[in-house]
């Protein structure tokens, strides 16, 4: 479990005064990069290594609504990575604990040079997600 | 079934220079208002009935990336509205026909002046989505 | 003289239910790449003859705000392409034609093969803006 | 003189993998609103004393690129605030110390009760800002 903080900008709020759905999609991401950069394993790393791991499925449920200056703590965990990367997610709100959303991605491994989609995930990458 | 066209732009494009997967739910969106303006029922004629339609849950399925420029078309259509507004949305390529990716969103309905959820769709929003 | 329609897409707008000052800048660029569309230079085909063209300025003047779903229009216009290519700007909403701001941006020419900055727009790019 | 730091998302890159030139606003206002909450002026705050400081005036002026990843200095200082709040910004890269861009915001005061612009700071908040 890695938990990566996070303060609502003015300019993801919506008319609504609420973080627009969506932009929950960029802390997931912000999550997730710096889970990945702990395991020493950041995009770029990946990509010197030859891989890339687009995004293929998303899933979020959204539970409360969280506001302006709200500091939010997104806990990002790997779920499992055999053939897929999939790491879940919640956010909640620092103070008060309440759960905002929780989600779910999963990515697959791409070989970058001879471009061919991956169905396992590389040992090398495995052995540094242990 | 409602057709949504929508030109790539240059700043929704990452640095694999495909649109980064975030990206795509504002082009849900916009095909989702551009349908519901159809229907004569636009966010800010929600609001004047009272109402506000926060999204609940999003799921999507990237199937093959879009580049800059590329021409897509958002095919939105309303799934279900009993006790939702549940919208199914493929994404494809207006030119090749490829399908880009999958998506369903669900919006639960809120009564803005009681500040309560409601758990059926109101009988003046029914009627307009019929 | 080009002009490039918007409707100004929920997404954009902020807590004070207008368009987010910097949201502007996405709408600029639409307009400019519309206009270069129709010069037969879209970035594409300007990298394909082996340039890019960097933002090095931007001016933006805010005068009145606009509303989600306004209809914009972005008339730009190439101010001058010796050095730079400058392009100037107005954004009115199309309806009410008030002015909503203008703007200037300049764009440094950039040899991409040989890494190196130009302090002169190239021949084949001039003959195709004229 | 105040400093932020910002690191660099993925989401803000552009195919060029440099971050895409629109998203520098997002890093200025959020480096001003760091700077404000210091003196116990956010927005939220300046909101409760009834006033409002939409952006009227922007300039950037963009010198180097920053890429994913990079960490990000953001200097900030309030330049004057007698009829506008104006703020000069430098950008830089932490480590390198070389120059990413320059900018100025001018934001105009406006009392959100009378709906007015006003063509003076009012007291309460320059008591804040000296």
């Amino acid at each position: 479990m890695f938990i990566y903080e996070k303060v609502v900008p003015f300019y993801d709020v919506d008319s609504m005064r609420v973080v627009y759905h969506g932009n929950y999609i960029k802390y997931l991401e912000e999550a997730r990069c710096a889970f990945l950069e702990k395991k020493n394993l950041t995009y770029t790393q990946m990509e010197e290594l030859g891989f890339a791991f687009p995004i293929v499925e998303l899933k979020v449920k959204y539970i409360k609504p969280s506001k302006f200056n709200d500091i939010l703590e997104v806990l990002v965990s790997l779920d499992s990575f055999d053939n897929f990367l999939t790491f879940k997610y919640e956010i909640r709100n620092k103070e008060t604990k309440e759960k905002i959303c929780k989600a779910e991605t999963k990515q697959m491994c791409v070989d970058v040079t001879k471009k061919e989609s991956l169905f396992e995930i590389p040992q090398e990458i495995v052995s540094r997600l242990k």
